[in-house]
């Protein structure tokens, strides 16, 4: 049975780490919570922002598990599955499909560089292939700043032909290339990979974002969502965008777990794994001195 | 207790696959004990030539566990171990410790772009610290092209300021840094990653090679080391380079695969796990006759 397309905001959810590194899972879960509770329409655990490349595989699924366990809805969950290897990727997203998730997010392997379309082509078939799941829903994960391999339009174009029920959406943290997607195959679940484009995103016939600041900013994201055809949407969209270039001006991720350890009053939170290095403390409290002039406060919603 | 270090030409060994894409160990087996009967100096299996970033963890674990339960002495073992998250990295890293193997090369995490020399010394630390034993040695793994994410001058020098005893040295697969670091760090064992520039290895004060195309021309490239100081090393090294360009004129790892095909009598051997693609049959038929053209058979020392 094919899965309901996901459609609005989803946060690829921070991982939050103890002093020894090992995830904090309690912590994991009460974060989880916290942006269901803000409206958060999807959570994408394990992609980029969340440190997923850091974490080895057997932390991945436990962590989906210690989710589901504890009462996260699996139609809320598009964990990322995509790794280097074949192997790994398949027992990932067999897993994820096992448990239930409404969809994977999946990278393209990503170590061997300029490879081809029919190289690409063959790796998802051979891991939809193995899968062989009616209730396998993949978006591809389009990020060519950092996994280099990127996903070509024509490339979307072969998997569609072959799996068009398996073939749900995209993720584009490209937005140069996201409009020709949104053209070009109108039928997939189009996300922009920063909510700077959610307005255009929803304008051109996407499905919204999956963004890293959903993590601190969730219902301000939301809102332009919820409201996109309504009068006020540029005007809401102008007061993301703002925050979003605030966050931008450090490294993304350490920056928002630093607004997430402020957040929580928890200094753990702030923890990132090697090779990313935590923002040091005065350029933590900067950050959040500077998003308070900005009239924010992580989760309040103007 | 500390290793000797590796000296000499040493193999990242092809991987050879079955058709439904498992590692082949017999094959795997039977061409690594062809190797060292070759006169190769030490096996750098799970390397980018072996396509181990496509290999899955348990499959480089279990295959690891085959060569030396069949006879492949640790001694002449350095896997490749490093992965883009900080605890596969420790259990591949631990295990083939653990098996005795006389060093591991590491590539550093590769996902996350743009990282700074503070985050990789802190990722090879955390790593160097959880093995916590004497008997590990690592030789650094500088792979730009490929890996994105490489091994700066300043933080070679930092590791080994903080850990003399464990690492060993470094493969560079980038000869135009490679000569910096023969005269920065002369108390590494640095391995250059292509044999025409073995030669001027040696010259400089490294230990030889670690390079794909020993797969298949092991005597050829070994008399290159053997008799680098002998007054017919620029006539044998020349021999050897016209060879690698021939090589190089394809893809390069299918290219190898093919020649060991050819070589083995073995149409599977030529199979490759996507994202990479096999030479089709009309190309590998040229370059097994263009070859053969210069004199070349795999394994005929000239």
């Amino acid at each position: 049975m094919s899965q309901t397309r996901f459609r609005g905001v989803l946060v690829p959810v921070l991982t939050p780490f103890r002093p020894d590194l090992a995830p904090d899972r309690e912590a994991f879960l009460a974060h989880c919570r916290w942006l269901l509770g803000q409206g958060a329409d999807g959570l994408a655990v394990f992609g980029t922002t969340s440190e997923a490349n850091s974490l080895g595989l057997d932390e991945r699924v436990e962590l989906l598990d210690y989710l589901i366990d504890n009462g996260i809805s699996p139609d809320m969950l598009m964990p990322g599955t995509g790794t280097c290897a074949l192997p790994d990727t398949v027992r990932l997203t067999q897993h994820a499909v096992g448990c239930g998730c409404r969809g994977v997010l999946m990278l393209p392997p990503f170590y061997y560089k300029g490879v081809s379309d029919d190289g690409l082509f063959a790796s998802f078939s051979e891991i939809i292939e193995r899968i062989g799941s009616d209730a396998l829903s993949v978006y591809l994960y389009h990020i060519p700043p950092i996994a280099q391999v990127g996903i070509s339009l024509g490339l979307i174009g072969r998997l569609l032909d072959e799996y068009p029920t398996s073939i749900a959406g995209l993720k584009d943290s490209d937005w140069s290339n996201t409009l020709s997607i949104l053209t070009e195959y109108p039928e997939l679940a189009i996300f922009c990979g920063s909510e700077r484009f959610l307005l255009d995103t929803m304008r051109n016939g996407g499905a919204g974002t999956i963004t890293a600041s959903a993590n601190v900013n969730p219902a301000n994201i939301k809102r332009v969502f919820d409201n996109w055809e309504s009068d006020e949407s540029d005007a809401l969209q102008a007061g993301i965008t703002k925050l979003r270039v605030c966050f931008e001006g450090r490294a993304l991720i350490p920056a928002l777990k630093a607004i997430a350890a402020d957040h929580y009053e928890s200094r753990s939170w702030s923890i990132v794994r090697p090779p990313l290095q935590s923002l040091d403390d005065a350029d933590a409290s900067t950050l959040v001195a500077e998003l308070e002039q900005l009239g924010f406060r992580m989760g309040a919603s103007r």
